[in-house]
């Protein structure tokens, strides 16, 4: 039975129990059902194939014991722990791998889902490429059993690195392969809010509640501390599915406490499951803006080329749904016009504005809003290459008659020869990193019909730069196998991701630009101190790329995470992958990378390196791999 | 509104209509729902873009007409007629096309599924190409529109090859490109059935019926010949659209009979929309087995390799539910022991019987049943290499009660050690295409404890081969990128397709093998005459393959269609592609193909390489793209 009814967090609606009794398969799926939990993890070990140390707990006879759909969906299996391997030298520590090679073969044939591996806290650190090794030896035969790690949260920081480095080996050796994951495994301590965020850029795949995580309250009930609460609520976001893990002594205790307040004859594991499924049904209901963007969380999108691409009807469409966008950019002209005007006029004469790529007319209905409270008369001119949005543009004029007031220029703003003079010129062509959509190079070729003192709008924008950590991203860019596309940016709602370090700034540019030879290329070295001083291990992944912009005066547009504009939905972040992920190792306080806007005759691009923890190879050296085209 | 409730036929629950009168967008799919009808088709002509020639007939202002969502689910545009050509050259010709490039741009901007390109009939054979390169083009830019030529269905042969050919060269020139479909016009006469067949094979996505078309009953009422019935019947179950065409002429007589008949105020294309869906609703339903199957309908899968992997669980599961399949077994065993059996003993001695390759344990199962029922006493063997499944024979043996009678042993057959020896050797290692599996290889290296005078079952299988012409696989092929994955046969159930020619023997083994230096390769040189003489053009994909094995006297399994085992679903056909489509001209009576079965110390493997009508390259030469592992 779920836990709740909402659908946002995916398989985080279905729990499981790894019960610790002995007992067959199939009475333990019918107890977990009657509590209320979806799936139970069982024992491996199997007599018949010599596997396993030490008694199992939930057992298997033989595939027979379930329906194959059953095995699948219901049924995650646990791998025996490895031997102790203390005085056993290498051959001894490689035959204790295999019996995972066995069970591992056993949970495939059984059609299994998952696997759940032995807690890296009980690998030394001689025996942990071995289970590696079986692991990735089994990826490669076509299985679809995930393999979970188990790993504990540890509060000392000297566990929680070796910890950390023991996961890391198992999933490096097996070459980040998308189906090995982590099951976090929770104590009663917690570390700070800061440390476990790190685990929001790992592949968690499950939590493992121990019972003896559980407190009680004064009516005998299980509960949680508010840490575990608020943690596990942020993996509630991410997917992560709950497996409440009994331990004897405590849920022994556990149970008397709860027989005491409650039904003397129920199951004691239902308080347990009841609260989880409370903790996940009171989380906050998404905003209709976080219910949008649902479907493009970790979504990755080709950056938009609307300079080479003609943009679709319905991308407009999208675009103009972005209320407080054109409000922003209404109250722009608006204090522009109030600045500059005199009497209604400029210099004497009705105002000029400029919609230089107008689509399909959004600015221009801002525009004449901002104009109509201003009490302004305006000539506006909407400049539009794309064919068939000026079609849209013909028609929206005769349907708002806007008469002689408002003139449609099917014309590349590059290269329209006009003798009008704009006393502001009005764009929207920002990407995600300001100028990725090329808007310098756009106003660059637009200013030369901005009359003397004229504005533009946007006045400025900058683009900021964080380094990030999203195993997810990773996967995902790693899936799509070409080359090239494990080196171009792209546009994505960053939602399973760990910040590694307060971003920065990157390039700026100014409009008009005054400047006689016109450069857009720009460097930058650019370096991170990590959050925490660097003192947890990590992985970087890539970098976060975000803009800010001054529209007029104090009237801004941002995405950079501090300053966002409230409820505005137009952008998503931008992602610099790195094709090979770069381990931090507990030190590393500094994050440096060197970042090159580049252009030539028809594109412009980026290009990167990272420079420290390690010498990085050039990213899309020469535009290779990616680049807008002029 | 759907033609009717089942799904099983995909999109052709939807139904379009091709409007002739001048109208709005909005009004044309008002009336169309109100008709029943799911979407309309929509002239592209438009005179800001200053597109198309004559008068439009439905038509759009601009994008603001609609939603996006609606332009996209409602809507497929109609290009314009290319403009005559006749006395125009080259350059003329070419400039024809610049309409088309103009009207693609605005679909593709409106966010449209897909444009109805102008009729091949209407096309010459010098504006076909500049058509084509204009799709091409178009496609190039990551537009997700679908490409309809019309292609009139003509029943003389000359028209018949002029039009495919125009339609090849449109598609040959986009490079087989997926998007590229075909828009079967229907006209009153139809070439017979065997002609029609070609079009099963081809990518055809709609059908176009104009009104005319249609034929009235006695009350007045529109409907269709046989032979249309017929065919729309076949073209449904391929997920082909209907598109009612609106023929001012012929609408109205229609009209005026159905007013005369019925409602004389109701819409008279809504008698017409009621007898698509009432052919639509009166297609039989699907078998249970057709309904299994449904998923599977030109779903590739690679072949298993029972030998190479260990089968999962579910996998063994799904064929043992075959219950023909084993019944015939257990009357081939019965037949078997009544032949072989004197008194219940072979020489004096109770019968040894070996299934080799035991599985989970259904071939123990049926040979004990055919044991009883012949009132013999056998002793049982169960080999089987599955460590895994080995486990589920033991939990059999236990639950059934075996005792001494079966044995289970966990070995490969190839290499056990035993003084037993069987009088009868069971065994279930036939792939689709009989020997794929290596069956032949796992026989021979068992035949060792088989009794002098001993029986196989089977006892012998042949392998079949076919030329096929199936534009859907060849799609999902090229889909696939990888070149080695162009080059290896899949199992496949074949549904879109057209068989070329009737199939012929290619590969015989026979059980046991006397012979001294056994011989597993083999070679044939295939020559298949075409269906109809092969007066008709047409395309070659590639050759489906099938088996029949005799079990045992005249009890047979069989999956070669003129054959095939009645309800028995163990195996669908093989399919052996060529990387690239040949086109075969009016004429090519013959098509010819070399095929080698392959081994070398690890491996097992098919060549082929086409010799007629064309010579071809040697596909998956030295077992590089695809091989068995012994």
């Amino acid at each position: 039975m779920p836990l709740g009814k909402r659908t946002d967090c995916g398989n985080a609606r279905y729990a499981g129990i790894w019960p610790q009794r002995c007992g067959g398969v199939c009475d333990a799926i019918q107890e977990s059902f009657q509590v209320g939990l979806d799936f139970v993890l069982v024992s491996l070990n199997h007599e018949k194939l010599s596997t396993g140390v030490g008694p199992p707990h939930t057992s298997i006879n033989s595939d027979l014991d379930l329906q194959a759909q059953s095995w699948t969906s219901q049924v995650v299996g646990v791998a025996s722990d490895a031997p102790d391997d203390a005085s056993s030298g290498d051959q001894g520590v490689a035959s204790a791998a295999r019996v995972l090679e066995k069970e591992l073969g056993w949970a495939t044939y059984l059609g299994l889902q998952a696997v759940v591996l032995p807690s890296v806290a009980g690998l030394s650190d001689a025996i942990t490429p071995v289970v590696a090794q079986s692991v990735s030896q089994a990826l490669g035969s076509k299985t679809f059993l995930q393999m979970w790690v188990q790993v504990p949260v540890a509060s000392g920081a000297s566990d929680h690195e070796s910890y950390y480095r023991r996961w890391h080996t198992i999933r490096a050796l097996s070459d980040y392969h998308k189906q090995v994951k982590v099951a976090l495994v929770l104590g009663a301590e917690l570390p700070d809010k800061a440390e476990l965020e790190v685990w929001l850029g790992e592949p968690v795949r499950c939590v493992i509640i121990p019972i003896s995580c559980f407190v009680f309250n004064s009516k005998g009930y299980p509960t949680l501390r508010r840490g575990h609460q608020d943690f596990l609520s942020r993996l509630f976001c991410l997917g992560v599915q709950v497996v409440i893990r009994e331990d004897s002594l405590d849920h022994e205790l556990g149970a008397d406490a709860v027989r005491t307040a409650q039904d003397p004859k129920g199951n004691p594991l239902r308080n347990y499951y009841e609260y989880i499924s409370y903790l996940f049904r009171r989380m906050p209901a998404l905003t209709e803006n976080e219910e949008a963007e649902l479907e493009y969380r970790d979504y990755l999108q080709s950056p938009l080329q609307p300079l080479q691409d003609h943009l679709e009807s319905a991308t407009y469409e999208v675009f103009e749904r972005d209320a407080t966008k054109y409000t922003t950019y209404e109250e722009a002209v608006f204090r522009c016009l109030q600045d500059r005007c005199e009497g209604g006029l400029i210099d004497g004469r009705k105002p000029v504005l400029m919609v230089v790529g107008a689509g399909r007319g959004p600015l221009v209905l801002a525009s004449l809003r901002a104009a109509k409270r201003a009490q302004v008369e305006l000539r506006v001119f909407a400049v539009e290459k794309n064919p068939n949005a000026y079609v849209t543009l013909l028609h929206l004029h005769r349907r708002e008659n806007w008469g002689d007031g408002v003139t449609i220029v099917h014309r590349d703003m590059r290269s329209w020869d006009t003798r009008e003079r704009a006393d502001i010129m009005v764009s929207e062509l920002l990407g995600s990193f300001g100028d990725n959509e090329l808007s310098p190079e756009c106003l660059d070729g637009a200013q030369r019909f901005l009359a003397p003192n004229g504005t533009s709008i946007p006045q400025s924008y900058t683009s900021y730069l964080a380094p990030v950590s999203t195993s997810k991203l990773h996967e995902e860019i790693r899936n799509l196998k070409d080359p090239k596309l494990q080196e171009m940016p792209y546009v994505v709602k960053l939602h399973a991701h760990c910040l590694l370090a307060p971003n920065r700034e990157v390039f700026s540019f100014e409009h008009p630009n005054p400047a006689d030879q016109i450069d857009n290329e720009r460097y930058r070295s650019l370096s991170f101190r990590r959050f925490g001083g660097g003192r947890r291990p990590g992985v970087l992944h890539g970098f976060a790329g975000y803009f800010e912009s001054v529209l007029y005066g104090d009237v801004t547009l941002s995405i950079r995470p501090e300053t966002h504009t409230e409820s505005m939905f137009s952008w998503f972040p931008i992602y610099f992958p790195l094709a090979r992920p770069v381990y931090l190792r507990p030190g590393d306080e500094e994050i440096a990378v060197h970042f090159w806007r580049r252009s030539a005759r028809h594109k412009v691009w980026y290009e990167y390196a990272l420079a420290s923890p390690e010498m990085g190879p050039l990213v899309n050296a020469d535009g290779a791999s990616y680049a807008a085209e002029l």
